[in-house]
C-alpha cells in the first residue's frame, strides 16, 4: 500500500486548483425567458434610447412651463385643456401658449409642452384648469434616453443574469442574448462496493449515494452534471471512463482516492496527465486527489459520503463556479455558540457539521460514511487547521447548507 | 380621481400578506435527479438499515478482538491470513481463533470476526501478520443502521432537499419522492403603453419589462411564472384576465394601480373580492395593492420599473416563498459606508439601490421609471420609515441582489 507522501494544506489545495481551472469559452443563444443566472458573453449596447421619447414623470398637465411662473394659491394661472391622454395614447395637439393637456404617468410629452404640472397642484371646471404653482421647464419630464442612451453599454461581458439585469434586456426589447454555455461536469462514481438506485442490493453492496449529491452540487452552483454508469475499481475501467468524459469541462470520480491496493486514480492520472496533489489536510476528506489531463481537471474524491461531500463544498463547488465564470459562492453565515467542546485534529481543516437550535450549534458528526451527519445539518463549521479545540459556549461562525 | 385614503406602514402590509396566503396543497411525484430545492410532502421512513451490515471503517484486518489483547510493538501479537477482501467482496470464510482477514473499507465484517485492526498497527510476511496494538471489540467498526435504522424518520414533512437530504434517500434506494408542487403565478402586463419584445413599438410605447424581472424573481424563489398577454387598461380586459388567472395560485398584475383615472384594478378586485389593502408607506412603489378573490392573492404593482421590481423584491418574493413552503429568504448582507449624504422620506420605507466599490455604498437611483438604477445595482439599501437622513460614511447593512 502506497502511503500519502505529504498532506498539504487546504488553503494550498485550493490555490493550486485555482491556477489550473480555465473559465468555459465556448457560448451559446438564449431567450431571456430562460436567461436567469447566466453570464453575459458580451457586453450589451443599447441601439434605442430608453424612454425612447420624453415622457410624463408624473399623471397631471403638460404645459409649457413659462405659462406658470407666477402662479400660487392665491393667484392661480389658468389654461386652457384642450386634449386628455392615457398610457398608450399620444396627443395629434401642440401645446400654445395659455393651453395643457391632461397626462398620464408615463405618457409621451406633446409637441410644445415642457414640463408636467402635478394633478395635485391644480384644479378645473370643465376645460379651465387652476395652477397653484409654477413648475420649471424640464420639471417632472423623463427626458428621452434618460435611463438608457443609443449606444451606452447596459450591460457587460461577465455580468450574471439577475432579474433587474434581465429588466435592462427587456427595455431594449432584446429576445434573445449570447452567455456561456454551462460547464458539463462528468460525475463517475466508482467501487465495486457500490449499486445504483433501482438495482438490488448484493451482499456487501450499498447504494450509490456520491453521484447524487456531487450532482446536486454541479447543478446548484451553474454547472450540469453528467452521471456516469458505476465504474469497476479497475484500472483499464478508470482508464476508459475518464477518456470517455474528455470530452466535458470537469471530471470527478468518488471512491478510489484512499490508499488501499485497488486504488488505481493516482496511477491512472500520472499515466494520462499530471497529479497535482494527493492528500490534503482536512477532515475529513484527506484522500482527495486532484489532477489535470489535457488541459481539464480531474478530482478524485473519497468514497465516503460525508467525505465526498465535504469535498464537494471545499473543491468541487469553487471549481464548477470558476469554470462557469460565476463569482465566488458568498455562503450565508450565521453566529452560534458551540453547544459542546469539540476537539479537532491539530494541523488538518475541518468541516464539522452541526445543527441550529436557537443559539446553539450540536455538532452532528456521526462517521464519515454517515450521510445523515450531513442531512441532519444546517450548516458546517469551518474549524483552520491551528485550532485543536473549541470549548463549549464559543461561538463559531455556522456556513448555512441550503 | 381616488386619492389613497390612508397609505399603512410596510410592517403591517406585510404581515397582512402573511395572514393572508396559504401553503400549496398540490404535491406530485418526482424523481430524485430533479428534487434539488423541492419542499417533501412526506416523512420519509427508512425501509433499510444503513449501512444494511456490520462494515469495516478503516482499511486493515478483520480480527477477534480478543486475540489481539496484549499486543504492543515488543511482542506483537501473531494472527493468519486466511483471506483478502476488497470494496465489494464478500467473504465465505469464517475467523476462527488465531485467524485475520484483510479487509477494505466498507467491506462486510467476514462472519467470526468482530474489530478491524488497522493496517498501519500491523506488519506481514507471507500469511503471517503481526498486530502491534489490541483493538477492543467493535473498534473501526461501523454497525449495521449506524447511519440509519429501519423505522426511523429519516427525512421530514416539509424538509427543503439540498444536497445532503438529497444524498439521504439515495441511501436508501429510492428514486422518486412525493414533493409540493411549484406554486404557479399568473403575471400579467396591463397598460396600452407597453409592447411585449419582439413587436415593433407604437410611437408613445416602451417595451415591457415587468413581466421578465417579476417572472424572474418568481423563478429565483421557487414559483413557476405564467406570462400573460398584455392586458389594456380597460376594467372589462383586467376582469377578463383575472378570471382567466384564477386557477392559479397567485396572481400579479404590474401597472394599474395607481391613481389615474384609467385605474381599475382596485374595482375590479372589490368587485370579485376583497381589497386588503392599496397604498403602503415605501419609496418607490407607494401605489401597491393587494387583495383576495376567492382565496386567492392578487397583487397590483405599479407600472414604473424600479417601484415594480422593489415590490417584486419586497412583497412577490416572500409570498412566492410562503406558498411554496420555501423559508423566509436569507439575503445576503455586508456592512459598507454609504458615500454620499441620502435624503429619505421620513414615513416612506425607502428601497435604497447601491453600487458597491471597496467599502463604500454609492447609491444608484435615477428615478422610478429607470431600469438602470437596479440593473447597474450590487444591492439595495432598506432605509427605515423612521430614518430621514443618512450621512455620507455612515454604515450601512446592503442586502445583495444576486
Amino acid at each position: 500500500m502506497r502511503p500519502f507522501k505529504s498532506l498539504i494544506p487546504l488553503e494550498k489545495a485550493l490555490k493550486i486548483l485555482e491556477g489550473a481551472l480555465n473559465p468555459i469559452d465556448s457560448t451559446e443563444f438564449v431567450s431571456i425567458k430562460k436567461a436567469l443566472g447566466r453570464v453575459l458573453s458580451e457586453d450589451i449596447i443599447a441601439e434605442m434610447d430608453v424612454p425612447p421619447f420624453d415622457r410624463a414623470a408624473m399623471d397631471g398637465y403638460a404645459v409649457r412651463a413659462e405659462d406658470t411662473y407666477g402662479a400660487n394659491n392665491f393667484e392661480p394661472k389658468i389654461l386652457r385643456k384642450i386634449d386628455e391622454i392615457y398610457a398608450g395614447d399620444v396627443s395629434d395637439k401642440t401645446v400654445q401658449m395659455g393651453e395643457c393637456i391632461q397626462i398620464s404617468t408615463g405618457c409621451k410629452m406633446p409637441p410644445g409642452s415642457d414640463a408636467v404640472m402635478m394633478v395635485e397642484s391644480t384644479d378645473h371646471v370643465g376645460a379651465e384648469v387652476k395652477m397653484f404653482k409654477p413648475v420649471h421647464p424640464k420639471e417632472n419630464v423623463s427626458p428621452k434616453g434618460e435611463d438608457i442612451a443609443t449606444g451606452s453599454i447596459v450591460l457587460k461581458h461577465g455580468d450574471v443574469l439577475n432579474p433587474s439585469k434581465v429588466g435592462a434586456l427587456a427595455a431594449l426589447g432584446i429576445k434573445k442574448i449570447r452567455v456561456y454555455e454551462k460547464p458539463r461536469v462528468a460525475i463517475i462514481p466508482t467501487g465495486d462496493e457500490i449499486a445504483d438506485l433501482g438495482s438490488e442490493l448484493k451482499d456487501g453492496q450499498v447504494y450509490d449515494i456520491n453521484s447524487y449529491t456531487l450532482s446536486s452540487i454541479v447543478e446548484e452552483n451553474g454547472g450540469i452534471p453528467i452521471k456516469f454508469e458505476i465504474v469497476p475499481d479497475r484500472k483499464e475501467d478508470v482508464r476508459a471512463a475518464i477518456k470517455k468524459a474528455s470530452e466535458y469541462d470537469l471530471i470527478t470520480l468518488s471512491g478510489g482516492s484512499s490508499v488501499g491496493e485497488r486504488d488505481v486514480l493516482h496511477d491512472v492520472i500520472e499515466e494520462l496527465g499530471t497529479v497535482l496533489f494527493h492528500g490534503v489536510q482536512i477532515k475529513p476528506g484527506k484522500p482527495t486527489l486532484c489532477g489535470i489531463i489535457d488541459g481539464t481537471l480531474v478530482f478524485g474524491i473519497p468514497g465516503y459520503p460525508t467525505a465526498c461531500l465535504s469535498n464537494g463544498y471545499r473543491f468541487l463547488l469553487p471549481a464548477v463556479r470558476k469554470i462557469a465564470r460565476l463569482p465566488p459562492s458568498v455562503g450565508t453565515t450565521i453566529k452560534a455558540r458551540i453547544s459542546r467542546r469539540v476537539v479537532s485534529s491539530l494541523g488538518r481543516s475541518q468541516f464539522l457539521t452541526v445543527k441550529l437550535e436557537g443559539d446553539f450549534a450540536h455538532p452532528v458528526f456521526k462517521e464519515s460514511g454517515a450521510i445523515t451527519s450531513m442531512a441532519d445539518a444546517d450548516g458546517y463549521v469551518d474549524i483552520p487547521a491551528d485550532v485543536d479545540l473549541i470549548e463549549a459556549g464559543d461561538e463559531v461562525e455556522v456556513i448555512l447548507l441550503m
